[in-house]
């Protein structure tokens, strides 16, 4: 239980500011699905060397039958984290979202927009929710992502992600999503890996479009959650305005542990929050071989640059021999074409 | 959140003590995935008659390309209870395996046997729980069930599975299984369908045979939960002796949203406790055609035969025209052979 306490790095989280970058972004990747096993080059958008050759290795490795390394079909588990590991993190979809809720409630009702905590948002007052700390960030989040039934939620998240655009790329979100990662989930899945998501973003946020832009079904994306009630009046779950679980960090495999129920074979992170460590570390506890993966922003042209003050990502990442994905040498190509 | 207060609940039910019976069982069926999508007769056990004829003809109907009630493959959900509906549940498989914990930790620590809770299970001292309430309760919970790491925990199950007899039948536990439902699930999967098992027995205690017995992922099973925590220091995840989540009645359609994250359209469960009326009224709901089917434990010669004293789940499906699987009329056999 990952309650109220959460409330506040969350939301300070999604306030913190769009990080406008001039990296570019190209058009729309052909979707999921269609991948080839053991295809001369199976990650065409990855660049040729160690790490490329490592993840091949490793795939080969575990899916040869009749060695010892093997791993059983039904073991074959593989958790993503979604902001900055599969699509762009600065700022976060989930941000936008949240301001894109504001925006449209106070379409519906104009006067919101003289009322906390909307009036802040519109006028972009970060020491209103200083200063209100906790109380003022539940607020916001029951004003904007709860109070609403499940299907409401959805067609709210399907119209943003319609319309959106990412703030100094003029692109859809779907073209923030990068090509190696999308060809590295494609991988996976032809060789009989089952591929989940494991994102800080709240559940439904993502379910909404982890079909289409990462063939991953809604069963499989792991998430933030609210509180759930079922209301059998109206045949519909509610949601109460009170944080359920958060996921992040040790979060992470809590929330593994309750929704797959064996730990990853194979889990794949990014530096910049320290979000993914523990999720890293409880994969490679697996009795199976397993495989860490770290992505390092460290392309200021191409993607972003940022790190942890502290390098605790990174070091770890050393320390225990993950791998760790250099956007700039590893990858031929960022975001999909 | 379903804290502390349904541990009352739960326990008793657990305590309830065994209702014998002499029904028969036979033996171990061939185990689960093979099946044929559209044979003559995909479902052997079942009698001919309306109820076998409305479920394939549902099934054709929906698999059917470009016509109205098509449902696309990402939307074939379907949900089945656990006890009742796919196993016998008198006694609970889960009551003989607290039972088992009991007895295993008195084995390795016979000065338990002289302490409460163990005293009183030892004894069979039901005035015991009754008198202690729900504090007596927890520390049945915490002592058998929690304080252990999930991997210690799975082992624990491991054991209990291989060796267990079902009272009054002295078979093993896979052979209390339905034979008729296990073809249903089959038949299901091979029309594109994904099978969850939605329980209200404890997660990891059906996911330590849901593959094996009813070809079901662990990660495809949603049931009550204990709180988790993650500690970092042996990596591995710890329960705490307190429920998170107690998946029945409107439980269940609150954990579908949460790791479904969709409406069912087709969904399972059984008369006996009420338990599953708030799932099949949450299928119904859904936009596409959907089906629902409750189990009728009718036949005290080949099972047992148990009403609820308000019959609301009969009464209720009768209201909301749901199908009724009237064991007895309707299996050809019960368990499998």
């Amino acid at each position: 239980m990952y309650r109220k306490i959460y409330l506040v790095p969350l939301f300070l989280f999604l306030l913190i500011s769009c990080k406008k970058n001039e990296a570019t972004a190209t058009a729309n990747p052909k979707d999921s699905t269609a991948a080839v096993a053991y295809s001369d080059n199976p990650l065409p958008s990855w660049n040729d060397g160690k790490l490329k050759n490592d993840i091949i290795a490793y795939v080969k490795k575990v899916t040869t039958k009749d060695t010892p390394d093997f791993i059983p079909v039904e073991d074959r588990i593989a958790t993503f984290d979604n902001d900055g590991t599969l699509w762009a993190e600065k700022p976060l979809a989930q941000e936008l979202f949240a301001y894109y809720r504001v925006k449209k409630m106070i379409e519906a009702n104009p006067a919101l927009a003289q009322k906390q905590p909307f009036k802040a948002v519109v006028e972009k007052d970060k020491t209103f929710f200083e200063k209100g700390g906790e109380k003022a960030l539940i607020e916001l989040v029951a004003a904007t992502h709860t109070g609403l039934t499940e299907d409401e939620f959805e067609i709210s998240a399907k119209d943003f992600y319609a319309t959106a655009k990412y703030p100094g790329k003029n692109v859809s979100l779907k073209q923030i999503r990068y090509q190696p990662q999308l060809e590295l989930l494609n991988y996976l899945r032809a060789n009989g890996f089952k591929t989940f998501i494991v994102t800080g973003g709240t559940v439904e946020f993502v379910r909404a479009i982890s079909q289409d832009f990462y063939g991953v079904p809604k069963s499989q994306v792991v998430g933030t959650s609210f509180k759930y009630s079922f209301d059998d009046t109206s045949n519909s779950i509610k949601r109460e305005p009170a944080l359920d679980h958060f996921n992040d960090k040790g979060g992470k495999p809590a929330a593994i542990q309750l929704h797959i129920g064996q730990r990853p074979v194979f889990a794949c992170g990014n530096e910049g929050g320290a979000g993914d460590i523990a999720m890293l570390q409880y994969s490679q506890g697996n009795t199976h071989p397993s495989f860490q993966l770290l992505v390092n922003h460290n392309d200021s042209i191409r993607e972003y640059s940022y790190q942890e003050k502290d390098n605790l990502s990174l070091n770890t990442a050393a320390k225990n021999k993950w791998h760790v994905v250099s956007i700039k040498d590893d990858w031929k190509k960022v975001f999909a074409d």
